[in-house]
């Protein structure tokens, strides 16, 4: 089918209810939710924005076949999308709740689950749906850190996702951070941070093939994947709340995702932050989606 | 659910498959096809618009209440959509004729076929598959007679689906167009046109509350009632093809539509030659997805 | 100056602290907060877009002259600009509590404070700095009712200002909401009301010269104007979350407003729903500052 | 040819040189100078902008045929483009110039030139090009007088265009102005335009019919059509440096435009101010460039 | 003349009709056909887009000096520009005949013809009109391979030119592809080119200064050179239906084509796939048609 | 305060007036002046989109925190924004004394002056209130020399201020241009410039890094910087009336600024040529504001 044509699932996958039973090698749930966005809203679109442009990567039953590392992808994958969750408007905490439990019903059913946010804060109910994951380690590929404590009277917003998410589940035990850049960053956050002993990698640390010369990824973990689309150079993503120039190209995010899912176990993945109506081109959208499908096709390898 | 949340189907309404057994009151089907314009590209990605601005028309269980008439619509009615048509590129006669069947397919299954296209030139393999219906009427809306037999070289571009209709089908017996206006206007295609006893109207014939004055609509027919958004004003409906100024209200449509559908049988409807990029603000697909909701309403009261 | 240049204050009034001193006919405060909106997010962005616009309707030392009128508005009368509330984000209680101090704050110092929202939930922190206004009335000029219970799991959202303002408030006596229309409204929100006694005037009520007909508007009373600018058609204003056709015309809006000003006292202007970003062209900040420079001038005539 | 094919030129005419012979009913020639505006730049892109677009309205051999008047026009009448003038940037002076020279050319060669600005400052130096004609009567449709003195330290803005021409030419007898409006006007021009007896008419008096009322046109008088677009409404022009609520329809413009061609002698007709980058849907250029042909039609006749 | 004035042909080069008699160094033809696209139409419009922004780059009678070579391009050679081919819609066969009907016709009064898209298909009816070249090799610059046998139910779409070409023209030696990537390969065109012995070049082999390794450019060949832009990295060309990521720079092109240039005859050039409305910045036509004038410079050196 | 509340001055710098007494380290003027342009206007609305976008960068107390150098920028310097320059409109000579005489007012009254073009035309008014510093050196950020001496028609064109700077400024002794590029160099201006002896970098000669080679920039100076945003890569900066491919990384600009400042006494910044129309995610914008506020961190250090 075209991929302007039919209704849009990610890749083209089956719809799925959470009131049936199903198994799938990854499912996909969309967050709508952007109120705690202190710049752009817009993120709300995304999960459409992501599930149209992913129609250019449906898989076929071949699997989609990569010309970069000459091997195939996805094939014999199953892939279900089980549509958003229903979300109150304005109120955060049972917007989290609602999250959170959606999340752990989709857990439940897949390997992988695929989280298209939404704002970042969304990352902490996510997170929760994990909480029985012994020596939980996320890799975060973001351009800020969003370890800050408190941010324009509250505790709940985008830039405090993982705060709250060490906070609470003593099963987190460390968070990778690469792409950091930029000249608006909370110094409290960055020095409770490292008095975690958490890995913060500068975008400039990264080498033109993703790797991380003196830092390191985990290595035999489980990994919680959590990407912001401010990660890459605005040049292929301006359609996000908070761009940062400098950032990473596609194929070092790329080549980092490639690295993490190589040596770990990955066992849930979201995407944040795409604002669809900042990039009038769709570009973004073509580019994260392309990310997401490629993504899940090396972590199922 | 939220307006922006959640997968993308017309006003909500449950997928439906064409391989599978069912009823409803009203069925939708999107025919993702441009080629056939003369102008502007874009009508491939209207039935994606429609269905994501219907969103914000889905139909609660009590029905939608219309402030202007004072009557609920659409309570207890049951609507599906099957996605779009898997059409070829290029191919126009193999289009056609995946057009025509899965056109039919719907027709088996529901009282009123909603048709999304799509340029206008769609019509004409949608219009056959209503060979069997005796005296078949047609109520067009547009601004454009479409009534051409060769344009540019072609018998099939969205000038001519109503000529080649008229050709193909002997129980096509009548054609009222109104809206009618512009500098463009074929003058073989009008004389054609009147030579089959069609009824032509001017949109400055259109009174400010639809009446047509001395013109008629059909009355205890069967027809099939085919909206070319161009109909509009641009004012409020700029996401079209070949938009001309001095275009029928809202009020004017929808008044047209009630009266068309007070004394027929609307057996089926299209909707035809939204561009969704030409309308940076979405404002057309609100629009014309509201006038749907309100013409299924209407229709199906 | 010319229109471009520069810094932005609402028709170029002097900036005023509510940290000082000062007495002024009307004052403008912004209000930048959006996350009740059940729909396309931005108008935290309408304080801003306002200011510019209203740039090209800066008052010179002899007034404004209207043509439609032939008479000179705002001649000698003093404005201040006080700026926005600083707002926390995601934290609805705390907004409330700041935007009715800051709005009592403004109140004190002006005759006629215009607040420049943000979305429609803004107007009931807003009312609440009215409470001591005996027998207080509201003129709404709004596609929609916003006098909704619950939607979506929310009481505080931008479809439910006047339900809470009126059960707040004992002193809030009376609302004539002007422009309704649509089919999205909520049968129990009319039935409440009405039982209230409220005025419900649907938009096809208006006369093209803005009177009303069998309804009528308040006399004689103080009156608080609440201007959801969707409740002009979008053909002139598409910069709004959520636009419905049919709309007034500029004529009838201030009109509308020319009359209410005639025969009341008007305490308190709010402009609320304007999303900047869903009007390319900028018309709508355009029209909607004309509309606010000149409600002022009638006001303080 | 499709609308979009082939080169641009102003209906599709040939091109024409200035250094060659030649003589043509009607000749287009773009002025794209437009650093004279006190508020959005872009008109200088009109020309193109309007002859891209007018190619929806290339004259066939048989004329164009209007549904509206039901007569044909421009069957068999020569038009020529003779391209865009060149001119030097930033110097006004040397602009004037070289516009004038060009315009007298133009003059020679055609029966009715028609100009494509531009910002409005330009009909000052096209005016002097008729110098020569007496009892010179100027119908302008305009939203403004642009018959200020000095603007912002300038005698040469595109506000002041008429008010230099009376004084420069005394063979410019009487100027009509229709479709004035807003909050912007200067008392100064509205008195030295009454008190050279100048008929000015407000938006208001128009009627629906495009009829005047009280007001007359010129009759039996050598006539220079001077059309700045903002005189439209904004809904259908929103392309516009400085756009105005509540103006002419279409249909408005297009009877005061036939009325003066039907009683008087068109000797030149100028377009300003339209502004194609406000105008993402390019209806704005659509809506002028056929007002443009149906002009040379009624004035052709 | 400044870069928005005049009539838009392309680098100002004189306008040539192929009913005449004359011979140019080079000569511009344009292909505003697009219906063979598989997602998101607009090529149509490439061939005005370049025109225009080509007019930044008008050549000087002293030729244009580049920074970069220090050298100076086109001085004294002569360029025409010849329009656009008159296409009929919807019609692929009669477009066919008709696009290498022209082509055969300029490149028998030029050196070298410059071909606008239009979408990548259009390449095979241009082909064809050089299927006297002995040893003809193609250079094509494209994210895709376009060698696709059928797709969506055709075989005349813009994934199967080059198939085509091959099929029907025994003089068709050997196609070079540069700058191939991306997840949505056809497999078995890529073997069936591979078996023809076709030189096929992932991006991430060409080098940042465009060096290719261990791939080899021909030599001393005929060499007709199409160029796609989406083998341009979508930050500099986000305007094309396609983009993909991780594409080529504006460096690596041009020496591409400057190498492939200096070592071999250049008898035709294409460059296809411009959208230019998924461009709102225009810098995408603003590249290529630098991009198509250097390469002139370069081939007529 | 959120970074989208507020009035917009330069990162929250207080306003002051130049009829007032203060000192401050800094302080920001506006010239929103483009009517200098050879191609497309728009800068006019620079300085208030620069505004805007620097509310992203307001600087708190403890100043901002830069991950790529670990320094901290600006804690404790004082800042100012003084508004814009009020300009007449269309008279350049007049421009140019308002613009000088705000200059000098703005010097003496801080370190280090921002200016806020406007097109580059501005600069050369700028330098002259320069006019008393010995041995004054420019270093000039841009994709263009902009040393032309007459181009069509005008002296003081965008491209032009340089040489008029040279021609009436004995004190400026020296010009360093780094980032030229492109096909449309001034010959004659190249060879005027290097017989002055300025030193003129090719952007491909900056490695990336930001370190020149065997060029220098120069040391011990009185250094007034200008920057034009087309220095940049238009993949990140595409909102400017002439963007030039293969521009420098804001990596490299940074680098160059830092380079200056720690080797010279910045004694006045300007920053030109951003169109913000140009660039509808505002991410020129933001980019260019960051450097801006950068900038003054490391000049202030």
């Amino acid at each position: 089918m075209l991929s302007y044509a039919g209704i849009s699932t990610f890749a083209r996958a089956p719809l799925a209810s959470l009131d049936e039973e199903w198994r799938a090698d990854a499912a996909v749930l969309g967050i709508p939710y952007d109120i705690a966005l202190g710049f752009r809203p817009g993120a709300r679109f995304a999960p459409r924005a992501l599930r149209d442009a992913s129609l250019r990567y449906a898989v076929p039953p071949e699997g989609l076949w990569d010309w970069h590392t000459q091997t195939t992808l996805l094939q014999g994958r199953t892939l279900r999308d089980v549509g958003d969750v229903d979300l109150p408007s304005l109120e955060p905490q049972l917007a989290q709740a609602r999250i959170q439990a959606a999340a752990r019903d989709v857990r439940a059913r897949c390997q992988v689950p695929l989280f298209l946010g939404g704002d970042h804060s969304v990352s902490y109910p996510l997170l929760c749906a994990f909480d029985d994951v012994e020596d939980l380690h996320v890799v975060q590929l973001d351009a800020h850190l969003d370890f800050t404590d408190v941010r324009d009277g509250t505790r709940w917003s985008n830039s405090s996702p993982f705060r709250r998410a060490t906070e609470e589940m003593p099963n987190l035990s460390h968070i990778t951070t690469v792409g950091l850049r930029g000249l608006r960053s909370d110094r409290e956050a960055v020095t409770a941070a490292r008095a975690r002993g958490h890995t913060l990698v500068h975008a400039d640390s990264v080498a033109a093939d993703g790797s991380l010369g003196t830092h390191t990824l985990p290595r035999g973990k489980s990994v919680y994947l959590s990407i912001d689309v401010d990660v890459f150079d605005p040049s292929i993503v301006s359609g996000t709340s908070s761009p940062e120039v400098d950032g990473l190209t596609y194929r070092q995010v790329a080549a980092l995702i490639r690295e993490t899912a190589a040596h770990n176990t990955i066992i849930g993945i979201d995407c944040m932050e795409l604002s669809p109506a900042l990039d009038s081109s769709q570009l973004s959208a073509l580019v994260v989606a392309r990310l997401l499908v490629e993504t899940l096709g090396v972590v199922l390898r």
